[in-house]
């Protein structure tokens, strides 16, 4: 990791150190993409096991993992066990403050409110790869099972045997999940998307994957018939802002975990102290040689950058304009620093808390937006399962209050269909004699 | 309209009811959009005046609405500023309640919460056209100035004249708007998602428009530079569902009002008796008469359907397969079927609440979820124009409590650099011997 000095960079230098690896528009992918989701609304489930022969080599008899198979669960340690139980009721235990709150306000003569209702059928997408991402599952379920959402449908690609891991097993079922279906990639995505003999049609699909995945995702979010999706996605990144009172142990340590997720990972320290950020890095080499994918950190950690900057509003601002998916704010009383905050997916607050404890149990939701979409994404709580009906109710009086005024704006616009539908009324109360 | 029994209809008749007219994958229509937008990209305001010749047929020499041009807003008469201004007051007093609410709240020894921020840099789009659609900008702007939105960038179509409606300039007055830009169609939303010399780029793009605006809106949304959208959108429908004692005149006004916005919109009535349908047949040949946008009204319902069904649970059955983006309940006690209704944009409650209200002063914001996206979409509120950010902070004591749950975790989808940095601080809490 380079350290720079802020002050001494032009703009376009500062702009170039905060700005992400571009996402390729990869024409080659996109059009794969588009093929692979065709023949799975055009052919179904066969369709379906044709990718999971080529892509998974897998062959199978049948999509949706049966009874016999939970019973593997019983393998899990009970350690494990345990752990997914708390993970359980920690996320369960934030996530009730995410439920979305209905409301009825009477405003002069007009009852006004809305309601919050869940989506129905929901597309829950669990990577798989070379170990069981069961947090994701719990970050995806929990809020799922608090909003109400009927049917949860369970992807998740098999292992080479054709197996689903046990920890994914315990955890959907601990989660209430009825439906596990093996199936990965693109299309995963579009069987949610469009349905099949075998898997259900939803109508928005959550979770993370790889760039197959995240492209299967955007273009069944573009069609008409479609699904929703949870939000768009980039690589994982952390941004550290640390002072001179930091412990360069700990802050090592949290780009180190933030760094072992891939190798386009994106890790910024901001620091107001370079005696810390020589240290840091002694750290970050000492710690490295332990952890069996140092050979992802050390490709994550070329591109990644310690930034020195002499005074706290300037690493704020420059944490502001990264939009950083994961703050962690190591400095003294961070917490009072909260509403220097404007744009970060989840921070994390002082010396005891390590990003890892918000990905598996801290209780937030560790599926954040990335790439600088914290401007304008939030994260997945319980209001992104749910959707909002607004409703209104006049009395014959509250029509006659801002019945003018609807029929003024209606005429301005040029829409008298609009402004008949209150006139008729308005006359049929001047009858009425109200 | 003719009048179907839904009871007589197979499921496949049934469908086809309810389907939305395709919205037609246009090859040629993504591809010019596509080639506007990159010119934007690339040649910024010397594309967009070309652009404003080209299809708006206006020469300009700024972008940007000046002061003088404001002075046209005197023109505007008393009658018109005060119906503006009632609506701002409604629509506030409404919105003031969506406004999400900030949480923090203790567990264990974890302190939890969300934070909510207002999207900084906001696009309005507010469509031109035969009239100013001064109420589309009241429902994007009343809600942005709630949410704090710093800068709001609101773009219009110039009249052939070059100049902009003093309804629209009044509106954006009153609703504390200083950027008014003279700008629409695709290369509009270019210049919003990607900044030129005269427009600031912005975060999150809403707002209704034609079919070039709408498909710009979806590729600037999948650009990894670009901007957020509202909502997907395809034309505004609305769903009846009246009984015997419902006023026929009344529904069939409420028909007509929806009919008038496009060929292309949906409308529905389902009702529980015949001789109602007959009756709104007969109401709907009459007031068309009237109405200076018949023409359009006439092809809207060649493609409109009456529904009879004899109980009322069919009929919201129905309508939460349906989907509508508004859906007005003309029955006895209406307001005690609020729980029927599982996926709707907006519902209008009883006989005194034509659509029309909704549209303009009742309160609620009148941009929703068509298409049957009311089964995953929200309408806007002022949480659209935030995003919310989650924290965590952890005392010693909070970190010794979940940090086996979180090593356990870590351990199992194997990430070991993220059991690290928990590790390393149990370790250190250990030496400390709290």
């Amino acid at each position: 990791m380079q350290i720079v000095n802020w002050q001494n960079l032009d703009p376009i230098e500062q702009r170039r150190i905060l700005s992400r690896t571009q996402l390729q528009d990869n024409h080659e992918l996109s059009i794969l993409v588009k093929t692979i989701i065709e023949n799975v609304r055009q052919n179904g489930d066969s369709a379906l096991y044709e990718y999971l022969a080529k892509y998974d080599g897998v062959k199978l008899n049948s999509l949706l993992v049966n009874q016999e198979e939970y019973a593997t669960t019983t393998t899990l340690s009970m350690e494990a066990q345990q752990a997914i139980l708390a993970a359980i009721d920690n996320i369960s235990a934030y996530h009730q403050s995410t439920i979305p709150q209905s409301f009825n306000l009477e405003h002069k003569h007009r009852k006004l409110g809305k309601i919050y209702r869940p989506i129905e059928k929901v597309g829950l997408y669990v990577p798989g790869g070379t170990a069981p991402l069961v947090s994701t599952l719990l970050m995806l379920a929990v809020p799922a099972n608090l909003a109400g959402c009927q049917e949860k449908i369970l992807v998740t690609p098999p292992n080479r045997d054709g197996t689903v891991s046990p920890a994914i097993l315990f955890a959907a079922k601990a989660c209430g999940i009825e439906q596990v279906y093996k199936l990965g990639g693109a299309s995963a995505i579009a069987a949610l998307a469009f349905g099949s003999e075998s898997i259900p049609k939803t109508y928005k699909i959550f979770g993370p994957g790889n760039k197959y995945v995240t492209e299967a995702k955007l273009q069944v979010s573009q069609h008409c018939n479609g699904a929703a999706i949870d939000m768009p996605a980039g690589p994982s990144e952390v941004l550290v802002i640390a002072d001179k009172d930091a412990n360069p142990a700990f802050v090592a340590s949290d780009l180190l975990a933030q760094a072992e997720h891939d190798s386009a990972a994106q890790v910024i320290l901001v620091t107001t102290c370079l005696n810390l950020a020589k240290q840091v890095k002694q750290q970050l080499h000492q710690q490295s040689q332990q952890l069996s994918r140092n050979h992802i950190i050390q490709q994550a950690l070329v591109k990644s950058t310690i930034i020195y900057t002499p005074d706290l509003a300037t690493a704020f601002s420059i944490s502001n304009q990264y939009a950083p998916e994961h703050l962690i704010l190591q400095i003294a009383n961070a917490e009072t620093y909260l509403s220097m905050v404007h744009n970060a997916g989840s921070v994390f607050i002082g010396e005891w808390t390590p990003e890892a404890v918000g990905d598996y149990a801290s209780g937030t939701n560790h599926v954040l937006p990335t790439y600088g979409y914290a401007k304008m994404y939030s994260g997945l709580d319980v209001s992104s399962f749910m959707k909002g009906i607004s409703y209104q109710q006049l009395s014959a009086q509250g029509l006659q209050e801002i019945g003018a005024t609807v029929e003024c704006l209606a005429s301005l616009e040029g829409l008298d269909a609009h402004r008949n539908a209150v006139s008729l009324r308005l006359a049929e109360l001047k009858n009425k004699k109200f």
